[in-house]
């Protein structure tokens, strides 16, 4: 399994800023190795971050976004101690759950 | 129409990191005016980032985001100079395309 996503969520106002920092190797799929051999693609597809079990953000990547993915975003309705949680699939079909609380 | 976005894409090393500034009233529907009737939903429903044409990343906002939704990532295979767009579709249809150049 892939390591831990690192994950903030700082509210300000009556905004949450969430940071996520991703643990994965995003092979494009289009690269050769030194033999001349594709690289089979491995990336992460799908990402989903939940408040408190109510979808706040869903995103595609494609095998263009960098190694070790980075995403931030606001969203409105969180209280200090709410409990965010950050989901990942990839074309493998592996997949990473973790969470972070708002602070 | 809505007013442009303020997007900058960054590159250090391989990586751009792209930042995006929306303006939107983000109205989710679930709140009542002074006389208690439901203020209709407006928000920013789809999010799409494009480099040189080729999708970068796409991502699904809820009525949770905040008013003036911020998004930042990072992708490979940028170089300074490059075009990257970045287009929304809000739930009435609305639509907004903007775009920066890679420094």
């Amino acid at each position: 399994m892939a390591d831990p996503m690192r994950i903030r969520a700082a509210l300000a106002g009556d905004e949450t800023t969430v940071r996520v920092l991703m643990s994965h190797v995003m092979e494009p799929g289009t690269r050769r190795d030194a033999a001349g051999a594709l690289i089979p693609a491995h990336f992460i597809k799908d990402v989903e971050a939940t408040h408190n079990g109510k979808v706040v953000l869903q995103s595609q990547f494609t095998g263009s976004v960098a190694q070790n993915p980075f995403l931030s975003f606001k969203f409105k309705g969180a209280a200090k101690g709410d409990k965010i949680v950050v989901k990942w699939v990839d074309t493998k079909g592996d997949t990473r759950s973790d969470e972070a609380t708002v602070s």
